[in-house]
């Protein structure tokens, strides 16, 4: 069984307004010292154990899980024991 | 300069129904090996230097960037040096 991390950005080219509103909120909140901010999605997948698993996980992210006109991804594959 | 990885996710207890509908659409595409799907969010930060960095990126987190009452939150802090 695999702990499967998924991290999707934003393309550095690519507005974020969201990451915008966030640092004026923090700004706003007298946390000054923020110059940028970048928002993405964080994705936890348990996956059972198959041949294949790193080249699978990719394709989940290029089909699915990222959109990679304007998103970059990247993951880290852990084995997990049960116990 | 820092920059500072903040990742949120769904405490453990809370219902993920948008982590449900993506393992749904995943095993719809014959990617029956994922088991479970959590959805969370991820943010980069760009900070510039200041006094008690972590602790100020810690109140970052519990006032705004995270809901602390349905998730948690870790982040990561890396000095950059401006080339």
């Amino acid at each position: 069984m695999y702990k499967v991390k998924v991290f999707v950005t934003l393309r550095e080219s690519v507005l974020d307004p969201q990451g915008g509103a966030v640092k004026r909120a923090l700004h706003t909140m007298e946390y000054k010292e923020v110059e940028e901010v970048r928002i993405g999605k964080y994705m936890e997948l348990t996956v059972n154990s198959t041949d294949n698993v790193e080249q699978r996980i990719d394709e989940m992210c290029s089909k699915l899980l990222a959109n990679t006109v304007i998103e970059d991804y990247r993951f880290e594959i852990e084995e997990v024991v049960p116990s």
